[in-house]
């Protein structure tokens, strides 16, 4: 058995990778760490754990981490792995799959410029391999060190990667319109979160502005070899899970349905989480609901000359711990899909 | 008084027309119709108007309508207003405003296109006037059948209008990524409205093939002077009202933030229904709930140079009743506003 | 014009009070004040109100306050008014109509007991008049300072106080389970109005130890004759208005349908804002949605021997804003529905 | 592996029992049944079973339906297994679950008077088992036809039983205020089902007249040897899973918390799909979301003499799929908890 270590065990993020983590066949919750409420059971701050029987919030220290884990998930607030995945990895002992954006932007000035904050070392970012779990299987299988993918950029690049890597669609013109549900925002507490304000609402936000923006176009110009800036926006939906990306390209001339479809169905023919639905139909959200597909439909406006691209995932499974277990099962040489549900959670 | 009939009291349209006409000062609701429960008391459907003491329900009949009523507003399904509005305006003595889409379209051809049924005599289509009161306030107010604007159009032209207009934007570059409440479907059952398969979810529809497409572009080019194809995609939100716009057009080379946030304040400085918001904010369709408003927020990318506009309504008020009472103020020579609530509900 | 007065303009309450007496025919929004964010523009706070040239924040003063305003409506935590009414009412000058519970119950040792802190000078709670208006008519139009009624008291007294007066039901034999739309937490911030933890949920919360369960004891006694405890339990429901009281009482022998839906509809036959359905319906909460109506359905189970009372109100209207105005209207001998609503917002 | 076969495979009983039995170590999904739709592939109705290789669906014939499973889930609405289970049993072959109400009411006169249908033949009536696990698990373990038991009766008889058992409360004074999501209501279209009617609203229904009175009497009756009238009044919440009971008995004199507590917590010590929660506490129903567990949380008011439960499942786990599965674990000698989710969704 795998012994696993959670970081940010009080936040969803830490939730999400206990509810799937329990019912995988090859692994053991061995510790979860808090930085707030160390000793403290988790079921006094969720109830749905509630006699499960999971092992006391403990301390954050890299030395017992690394020793008492194989594998450490972090699922802290940008900033906190930055400091502590270096501590671990130097002291070995255990693999550390990283689900804030801390490791994910190559560029140490594109971090400072768009999260606002210091990056982490230049050094380790380096090492870092980036978890699309579909696209770069063969680095993360021999990785120490994993950045897990934003939830939109995963979204968005499971989409956009096919149709950029054949050349048919042309560099600058992407407009990703995303919506997501309000799990992405955390368990914190702010008026963008309460009930009363959110619940019967939609709106956008940092327009031009989200951090996920250059992840995006970082990893879609090195998996198609082409720059392209890729206009982000994101809204906030009242819905608890799950995201909906809508993607507009240009098209180069004469591109067809059936072209853009058949090279969707041959690029994900072997990744079972990822679902090409038929011509014409519309993934919902809840489709994909409390599983780690990403379900991706393709539609070619001729009138326009433009593909719009809607691509769903559950942001909580996918878009962090689903993926993030994709990625272990990855690098401790399991079967892809152990651990992780077969069915959604419908309706 | 003002002597108003309602034709389709028994939707949701017809229910919205009801609530704000019931408060206006210079109407009495002197009619309901309805084709399916004639006899019929409206509280037995709508409890919500329970004891209200409001008409009972009556068969549609031209004659009698035509005489009984200052005017008639249509909120039936497409194809009605097609056969029986040419009827009312040829007995005369009532105006008609018809919150359907059977006279927007000057082309039978888009008509039957994007409908996909037969087109309202030419004749009548080319008299109806467009009643995007905003711009085109001298036509409405001397017109006997009002063509009132879809919903997602609503929300969609007051945004574009003034910068296609002004040149700033190239034409053709328009993506309106639209996301609706379920309202805006009606009270008709589908799977698409079953309470269990829209709440925790959002999903796109009608891809590159919604019938308010023609609308738009009809109306963006008349107003600007400039054809434009527009790529519209809408979208469905699980709550029940509101509508918003999300708009990327590509500017021409040197359009400022400040120019076009001026250019907004000052079209529609003298317009009470259209506020335009401080730069850089983002409008919550819960900010105009049950009311007129159209919020609009103006945000320019130098990073991409687009101009990206977030356009917020109450789809059954400003998308359909509302503005169906504020062509009939401008109609009848009524304050603009009379009738209309001036706070929305909030939260 | 009466000049009106807003304490808590920045709570929920307050945006409510807003919303009704900004449509008021007889009403001048004078004043607003906030202890927290004083000379801000509201707007700032809650955008829905942009543009409307409502007055700035002013800070609480109690000698302005009362030289400046006919009527101050008191939208605050427990606690202020307790402290700034008696000063108001020492002055003179202006009336005051407290929204919070400082001065509804008559017992000091109540107040400290379920609301864990010191009751308001009890010359100043003996002069309050409580203010369920249908019931209590005469004495508010008599007051200078109105103890308005929490939500879940109005929805719960309106219903009971018909039976219990006409000695139908047994007294201590009174279940009320409530069901409240999140709104009425108001707009602070905590788990409990997180969207994620809400939304898809239901709880209870309190049981056996709100704070509205002596003022409904209390109010049924003055108003019944009889002491009677009652057994009361809130809920959370996941939307963002509305109280549904679902209050079970047990029968003296031989009571029909017939004989309590008479004495309903007789009761408040004449009350404008109190609706008797037919026998056999459920009222929803909706169908009271932004309107000042409380609706109220009887059922006997002769099975059992008991009736059910099904009674729904807007927590932010009746149970609040709106229902302070209607006793506005009462001491200011204004017609009662003045300034509010006819008919809720549907759907 | 033992095959399983679904009937009413296109409805939400059927997707949740596929959703838990894919998963499930010891079952192969043989054969999936429609009445409506045979020669279908599900994912044209459940786009989210989409790529997952599920048997087409076939007609319903009891013949090979006997020859082809070893056990047939039947998720269907009332009457069809009326007809249908007998001549499984007397084909002999297969073990029959039945998730309708069919077989739950010993008395046809029950089951005309509630249902308003004719009762299946009382001969199986008499044979089936009542699939409440925790408490008739050794009929279960020999049963050929469990009579699964509705959502309503099994989060009041888990809460119920224990204290009337004991003789702790007084027989007659149960009241039953129960509060469930939308998906209770199945897939069916009706105007109470409809987004836009549900959302945001809260009512009761069928008061008096809900069909799983009885069972919860005659359940009542035969665990705990006292006969019962239950008031049970179920409500419509507006979110899609989840019920929540809050129950209230009058408690015989003297009984405190403390003994309640324990009595509760050793009665359900070895069962590990009841949760007793700690004291004081107030389970929400998203703390059971997705899985087979039923928290419960004990309240005595010492100051009205009641005892008030909380009781919490996932309607379309605990409350139908799940504990069928539970039943069919016992019957086949596996583990209880196989194939059920050991961590529920959160949030």
């Amino acid at each position: 058995m795998i012994r696993v270590g959670i970081v940010g065990a009080t936040g969803y993020g830490g939730a999400e990778l206990i509810r799937l983590l329990a019912g995988h066949p090859h692994v053991q919750i061995a510790n979860l760490y808090s930085s707030s409420v160390e000793g403290e059971a988790l079921e006094k701050i969720f109830p749905h754990v509630f006699g499960l029987g999971l092992p006391k919030l403990a301390p954050i220290d890299a030395q017992s981490m690394s020793e008492e884990n194989d594998v450490v998930f972090l699922a802290t607030p940008a900033g906190v792995s930055a400091g502590l995945s270096p501590q671990l990895m130097e002291l070995g002992g255990t693999k550390v799959i990283d689900l804030s954006g801390d490791f994910r932007l190559e560029s140490g000035e594109a971090y400072r410029s768009w999260y606002k904050r210091e990056p982490a070392p230049s050094e380790w970012v380096q090492k870092a391999v980036y978890g699309l779990t579909e696209w770069n299987q063969e680095q993360v299988a021999g990785a120490s060190l994993i950045a897990n993918p934003g939830c939109y950029p995963t979204a968005t690049l499971l989409a956009l990667i096919p149709v950029m890597k054949s050349g048919l669609v042309k560099p600058g013109s992407w407009i990703v319109d995303a919506k997501s549900g309000v799990s992405g925002s955390g368990r914190g507490l702010s008026m963008g979160v309460h009930f009363s304000e959110i619940n019967e609402n939609i709106h956008a936000y940092k327009v031009a502005k989200h951090q996920h923006t250059p992840e995006i176009e970082q990893e879609l110009a090195k998996q198609s070899g082409v720059e392209s800036l890729v206009q982000f926006t994101p809204h906030l939906v009242p819905m608890t899970r799950g995201i909906l990306v809508t993607a507009y390209g240009q098209l180069e001339p004469g591109v067809s349905q059936e072209q853009v479809q058949e090279l969707f169905e041959s690029t994900y023919a072997d990744k079972p989480f990822v679902r090409i639905r038929p011509a014409g139909t519309h993934p919902h959200t809840k489709e994909v609901l409390g599983s780690n597909y990403c379900d991706i439909a393709v539609h070619v406006d001729e009138r326009t000359g433009r593909i719009i691209l809607l691509s769903v995932i559950d942001n909580m499974v996918k878009g962090a711990a689903g993926q993030a277990i994709q990625n272990m099962n990855v690098m401790f040489q399991l079967p892809e899909q152990a651990g992780l549900p077969l069915v959604p959670v419908y309706p």
